[in-house]
């Protein structure tokens, strides 16, 4: 098997068999395929893309390269969720004990924070003492005995994806559709989900921009998820402005809190009860969509889903104190006001930009080896759609870097937009895609 | 300057300013950017390709990466060839010695067989001592005494291209316009060339397979000599069957000895006559093709250029007696004739065959690092355009592989196809290409 001729297929447009793909990645995890063949392949691939067969066998070869979780001694359909990524983006924290408490196991396997977007691991280790690391057995136990679990990716689940995904980052092949597809897609086989709801992201802050390429993504995500066996279904979520007012690992931690004790912005609230109801349909808990809505609130209004957090928490060694006293818990050293330069409507406020800023605050990463600064973020006073008046405060912004404080300030006002009447906001929910294809959104969670 | 935004940059279409290509050129030789990356650039490189700016850029950044030669101590223009590779093409060690004594300095480097294909440096090592590693100061004091030397490329001279050439050929990343184009003209300025003749061949041997693909190459390769300040022309010739009638080290120098005597194979000699004309123009010797044609048939016929070999090889270390006396050479063990199977007409004769049959039969390379056996190799008896009959000599092979015999043999059988009435035979020059375009070949050599 020579990857020279490999490469060559892929680079003149050819489709690989299975076995090649699957010879290719055996033989990168093993040292003797080097990497700069490798990311030649991978360039390849991000310039002539890969067929439905092709990403599938990919997918596979990544999931054979490790261990799978074996999830059967747990009864019940294991449904997990996975985001493509956005700014404010707390819904996982939220989602796993509230659909764990109305009986459906969720195995979520998150990952962290990169260029402007947050990562679910970052926010969670922003608990003092929250562990993201899991031994396998653990987090199968714990899911077995509490309904859920979050754990970062382990050394043993997926190695081949971990490997190749850590030489896309530096050879510019990051952005290839079926790259992140079995990306993904691996490490949920890998972690044992039975069924999966994607939360796609669209806007400005969303990993691609253009409302036909998520499209794509959606689609081709739920198709290979449900080639390799597990039940899948996307929803397009709003990612034009960041999701919630909170943008900042802490921060963030603080308002999935409000929503699971049933309060919390509308919007995280109603994207987490939509997202919620396919994974309840899904795990067989509820035959519609409308049911699985009523179901949850009443777990968030009950405390039951609070309740779950708590102990998830505590089975993960965090300290429960600071989320059950977060007035207790001192803010980052610099809280500064952003105002409003003028009078008028917020026609749009970029999640893209407000990412970056957050990320400068602190609160990100540039690179993956950069530490995160769990108190650093931002929170948002006025969002898309609200009026706001000359002075009046847009955001404040939370930093222990001083030094990043006035250029924040400016480059915030620069994130808004304002208009003399009142702008439209984007749908939260642009539309559902399953295997039969893409439809509207079949009910208001509000 | 982070490599990863310059392939973001390639992979996404876009231009390279002269600064950032020489920045990774640089910065891949002094090892600061891994091959990993160079190799994901060369192949965005070669799918999305380079403008002529870039790519002069590209040569540019070759050339500075190491010595050039400093020709001017030696009077007049200098003037090399470069072929694009062929099977039987040995034009390049008739050519040096015959253009010098006609009073045109000729510094040539040359390089060494890979895939069909054979090179100069293989060809003239099997003459017992000769050495094509010489020093730059020998080189350039040999043009200097004896008007032409032939070397390989050193440690020295474009190290950047001896290097991304390696990665380009274990990574899928050799078939590139502007890469083959750099790599070829970042030699020839280093090497100190004023003016250069390009042999580009055209045919079934030939590098692209395809005229249009061909005529591309030999318009970037003369618009991008040009701009580096060498006057460049180039001839496309024929590459459909082998040149002449012997394939393999030892038995390609012998016809050229054949040539330079005054005799040898009319393509051949009617090859050489034309680039050679070519240089002579250039090189200010002649004011007009037919001119130059007449000066070099003189020197052919009175022994002048074969005198000017004998030197060269002499100065190279080379052992004469086996260029004076051929006949005393004992011959590779196998010599099997290769028996027409029907009568009929020669109507094509495969080059690229050809050439990968003399290679299994020892002549040639698959991997660079393979040995060369300077006997083997096929003389062909009958070319295209000959009459045939059933069980007369095609071709005779030879080799030290006893093992090969057979296959060569039905292979060599193969490589003909034979029609029951006369074929045409490829024009031997297609055209003639410089600066300002395409023209017909001006004059017939014959």
């Amino acid at each position: 098997m020579n990857p020279v001729l490999m490469i060559e297929k892929k680079r003149d447009g050819g489709a690989l068999s299975a076995e090649e793909i699957s010879g290719l990645v055996r033989g990168y995890v093993s040292g003797s395929i080097p990497d700069y063949q490798m990311s030649a392949f991978l360039m390849a691939v991000v310039l002539r893309g890969m067929d439905d067969t092709e990403m599938r066998a990919m997918t596979e070869a990544f999931v054979a390269s490790g261990d799978v979780l074996d999830l059967s001694s747990i009864p019940g359909i294991k449904v997990d969720k996975h985001s493509t990524g956005g700014v404010g983006d707390k819904v996982s924290l939220i989602l796993a004990p509230l659909v764990a408490s109305a009986g459906v196991p969720v195995p979520m396997m998150a990952g962290r924070g990169l260029g402007h977007t947050g990562g679910t691991l970052d926010k969670l280790e922003s608990i003092p003492g929250f562990a993201t690391r899991l031994s396998e057995d653990a987090f199968v136990k714990q899911v077995a005995s509490l309904g859920c679990a979050i754990m970062g990716q382990t050394d043993r689940l997926v190695p081949a994806d971990r490997k190749i995904y850590s030489l896309r980052d530096v050879t510019g092949t990051v952005p290839s559709l079926p790259l992140i597809c079995s990306s993904i897609l691996s490490k949920k086989k890998a972690e044992g989900a039975d069924a999966l709801v994607l939360d796609v992201k669209l806007g400005r802050g969303a990993f691609f921009k253009k409302r036909e390429e998520t499209v794509r993504l959606a689609k081709s995500l739920v198709s290979l998820g449900n080639g390799l066996g597990i039940q899948t279904v996307a929803l397009l979520t709003a990612m034009d402005q960041p999701l919630g007012r909170a943008v900042g690992n802490w921060l963030e931690v603080r308002e999935s809190v409000d929503v699971l004790r049933g309060g919390g912005p509308k919007d995280v609230r109603d994207v987490t009860l939509a997202l919620g109801a396919e994974m309840l349909v899904l795990g067989g808990k509820t035959s519609t969509h409308r049911e699985g809505i009523v179901v949850l609130r009443k777990l968030l209004q009950s405390g039951a889903a609070y309740d779950t957090f708590i102990r998830m928490v505590k089975a993960q060694g965090g300290d429960v104190s600071v989320i059950e006293n977060p007035e207790n818990v001192p803010p980052a050293a610099f809280g500064v006001t952003v105002e409003s330069p003028s009078d008028g409507w917020v026609a749009g406020l970029d999640a893209f930009a407000v990412g970056k800023i957050s990320v400068g605050l602190g609160a990100g990463r540039v690179r993956k080896e950069d530490a995160v600064d769990p108190f650093a973020g931002i929170v948002l006073q006025k969002k898309t759609g609200d009026l706001v008046r000359k002075s009046e405060t847009l955001a404040v912004i939370a930093t222990n870097k001083e030094a990043v404080v006035e250029e924040s300030k400016i480059r915030m006002i620069g994130a808004y937009q304002f208009s003399p009447k009142p702008a439209d906001v984007q749908s939260l929910i642009d539309c559902r895609i399953d295997a039969k294809g893409e439809s509207a959104f079949p009910f208001s969670p509000a």
